[in-house]
């Protein structure tokens, strides 16, 4: 019962298989081998277009090195206040801009408004060069809220970004729950939506560390090929990234994994419900927010649960923790086991019939 | 005949076996994990004493990482001019350092002289500010010219670093090579020759991506912490890492493979030798530095075998390629079949003999 | 009819002559010219104590040097959200720190609360080294709306950021001005109320380009020199600021200049007063804030009155442009005439007459 | 006898005059008087054609900002080994470019030879990324060894980095100097011959504090004026540095004052051959380096002369100290008296004679 994140499990068995597999035999390093170049011709086909891609070992990574491409050290980042990028990488997109501002707004539900960042883009600055450039717009998809953009709201915030000069990012570390719940293409979630460059997730979804920095239109790319060996995140041994995307993209096993994980979300979501259990946040991906009465929140702790509690600003207006309650976030993976929610809820429902 | 690099194996199969056994299951997310703590464990019973340890997964971060922590903005570190983190890291150890300078010294043989050190430190300065200052001193251990510093070598370059104020960094990418050819302790070779931070290395030597920054002292470790995770190079999933060093370290397993790799270089140099071949530089690790008669070159190159051909200011005094000559590398590593040495002598000595 | 900017006069008649006086003769070069010496003894004896100065020629230098000593990359820097250092100088500080974050606070009237400090420092923060360090706050005395900390404000704000281990800088671009207008010692209103360390300002009073970072104590100076340097900081004809702050502080100088500047700005407010126009936020330093009737400023603009229309969130609450009110700033420096004020009242008068 | 550095006079009167006269009234802020306005418009007659023009207080400044335009955090630099911008900066153009590398060539006399970049450019460099990417030549004219490149050795050299994609950057901290020796025009010297951002230096010879960052094609000044703001270099009260180098450009003012210093400097070397001793470099702009006896040197030092003692890699081949003599160097500047020249000769003189 370890909802605590989807970095707690390990990798799927296939993306392992494929990992072992290989293993044997040389391959040219520095990710000239043969597992990245299938990844990338996978990539292409998968989002319909021709594009340019750096894979690296973190989500960190690849947001900070996708960010840097966007956004110069004397520009400014527009993201949520609580994105993962402003928030929770320790200052990793400053350090690979070169000291640009991240500017977070409060938005809802997770979710930047249209309304907030035109209002600041259109608000009158102060004289060059005084003031930072806005430079890029990052949305992260799925939100730290478990909620997702929708295409309406993607092509909208990327539409207003786009005629102010700022490029757009999509941190993509939850991208296949997401994909799977609005059951759209990755084209139409990203760039066809107006996103340059995305963060694509895939350790959180059933790989080990994989992520890849997708450039959609490669001549944003320059130099990225320098930027990411000089932040120390070009693997000799490439094989090791290409060869768990490729096991990952291969058949549509992304959105396979993805799919359980959101499958185990909604049924842990509903059997809470069920309970009694107020739901904070919709549950859109594969994370739940929920406000459980302490005695809940105890009875599963002791029988082992794992999963954190939690203190936000996106709850929607006018909910919050009631006397006795506490708010926790649940967090499902391709690797939950439907026992391990059944157990769970078990445990709560003892709990709510006391 | 993949002579190319050390970076072209993929990891050993008792490391590949102990990343399998680790995924499964949930383990604590960014290092928080058990093989993690085990890795911990076990390179302080290695190297004889308390430690701070921080996986990472490439070279360049963790020697990136270790002269930030031993060299300010306006800090000099002194290494070999030919030194990895002088012209391989695509200005690695200038990003992480937040622009300090790296001045290179031609050195001997590949090896930093005390003498040329010492002149360095003694010779009169401007006046503050206008200076960099020398903060580090930064020694390859195996070197890039496959050569390895006695452990008085480097206790004398270490002192004079000591006295004049800097830390003292080793880069150990070819630690356990080194190691195994000086036949000494790990301790030796470091922290009581007076090596401050080490890159211990294990990717090229069995592992698929894995190496280590150790801080003998640990108060010098401060913030390095904050330093990876804002690097991007803390892994979510640290399991990765930990099960692979984990499986290296036990048993002298990575000693073993070490051992492998040098008696691989060791037979095809002798071999070489053998044919008549003029080795450029002393084979003290598991690479070889060889001059080829063009045709042999050419005949191998048309047999398959894959290796680089070279350019170097370490050579020893008076020697060069001579006249149809071909300076090469040839690295070896920990899975070199002695068939495939055997055949590239093979085809080496069918052209000798020619 | 200048009221766009207290930089938009020149040095006072005695700065200028002090520098005229100094531009004779050779003095030793990059700071260790006798003017200088002298401007350090000044400060000694003016701040009743030992301390650290560092002359440079911009304001914005001074603040970025000093948030750069008090703040790692890793950290955060908190201040008010309308601060200088966090909207109008182009991301210095991000630069010289090395990408450190500014984390800006509502505040009141442009100072910051106890309450807000007190309550970011105690929220939960997530375990390391996920977020950034809060590790220093910055105050601007006086502040960006013109109004000044009290000495219970500033000592109530330091105690806070020093239980949690912040160092306090203050952005004094301002200094005089607020002193004077408290009447307290320049040792009350810095050090014995816990600042650290001081971007004394003297540009904006009186001087061409001189500003001073002073370090409180000695220690928390290190490397400054070089930080200086390394910045393009240090003038190689030192004299040029040592001059221009040797005779501003002489004789109490500078006090005079901003105690005329303030008599400036309250004859002007009175006045505007007197004529019915609502003064948006306490006058306590040389900056008015004050809505004038869209007739009168154009009326005033057509004569040639000189001032910038403000957007500011400093207000206080429930104060705000009325139908056909316009926002201006209007700033006084200390070579305002008294005729200058009150051609702008007549003209105004005559506007709120008609 | 002051020959310690052109650092240590103040400014030319008229240069004085000039900052005097426009200390009086209002002038707009940052850069937006007149007197900026109308060095812009010297400068484009000057050097005969439209440019980009950016001042600063320090010639480390704008050499750090001419080197940020021109070099990105993974390039490198060009420059001999003791250029100023490598050795006497303390890192401040690694820190304005975000860490790019500074490659030192021994080059001959303190100047780079074409062969020596020619042959480092046309070397064969490992694949992308691992290598920085060299990116501009840097220039130092009159150099460091108070030698000047000719117009066809700046025509080969900015030629042979023009073809390898590299920019052209001039240091002319002692940019008139060198022009009055060669007796050429300010656009034949720069851009006609190659030169893309010049730091155009006015400190050294005749004002107190102002230099010009030029960029001759404007598309190269992207964002310069972000960068010279977040470096902390843009100041408040412009008028300092236009006023300064309006005067020092007005009616060849400036080559007049070069003109005087490299007279003085002509007159001290010759009357010190004529004493018999050795001068060890060319005299070619105000920079006399120059063997004295022991005694002779014990002797000035004792009547009170200032001049630093040197140690240089420059010599011509062959030239060195012989025994009991030492290497000095004598700057003189615009102010450098006859009769100072004269009385350190006849010190000298009286002292040979002995």
């Amino acid at each position: 019962m370890n909802f605590a994140s989807d970095n707690v499990a390990g990798a799927s068995p296939r993306v392992m298989e494929a990992l072992v597999a290989a293993n044997a035999g040389s391959q040219r390093a520095y990710g000239a081998d043969e597992h990245t170049a299938r990844v990338e011709a996978r990539l292409k086909e998968i989002f319909e277009r021709d594009l340019s891609v750096f894979l690296v070992a973190t989500g960190t990574a690849a947001n900070a090195l996708a960010l840097a491409t966007l956004c110069p050290p004397w520009g400014a980042v527009l993201c949520h206040a609580e994105a993962h990028v402003a928030e929770d990488e320790c200052g990793a997109p400053e350090f690979f801009t070169g000291g640009a501002k991240l500017v977070g707004f409060p938005g809802r539900l997770g979710k930047l408004t249209a309304e907030e960042i035109a209002a600041h883009l259109a608000a009158p600055t102060g004289r060059p060069p005084h003031q930072v450039i806005p430079s890029a717009l990052s949305l992260t998809q799925a939100s730290e809220a478990g909620t997702v953009y929708t295409l309406d709201e993607i092509a909208t915030l990327a539409d207003i970004a786009r005629r102010h000069g700022l490029g757009v990012h999509m941190d993509g570390a939850r991208f296949a729950n997401a994909l799977v719940r609005l059951g759209v293409s990755p084209a139409d979630m990203t760039w066809r939506a107006g996103v340059d460059v995305l963060s694509f997730g895939a350790t959180k979804n059933g790989c080990l560390a994989a992520e890849a920095v997708i450039v959609f239109d490669r001549d944003k790319a320059a130099h990225m090929a320098q930027r990411r060996k000089r932040g120390g995140h070009l693997l000799s041994k490439g094989r090791l990234l290409g060869a768990q995307l490729d096991a990952y993209l291969a058949d549509g096993h992304w959105l396979d994994l993805a799919a359980r994980a959101n499958a185990a979300a909604d049924r842990l979501a509903a059997g809470l419900a069920r309970l009694g259990c107020r739901i904070a946040l919709p549950v859109e991906a594969n994370e739940i927010f929920v406000f459980l009465p302490q005695a809940m929140d105890e009875e599963l702790r002791a029988a082992g649960a794992l999963y954190h509690p939690w203190v936000t600003s996106s709850l929607p207006e006018g909910v919050a923790a009631g006397e006795g309650e506490v708010l926790v976030r649940l967090v499902t993976a391709f690797d939950t086991a439907e026992a391990a929610v059944d157990r769970f809820l078990a445990i709560a429902g003892g709990q709510a019939a006391a």
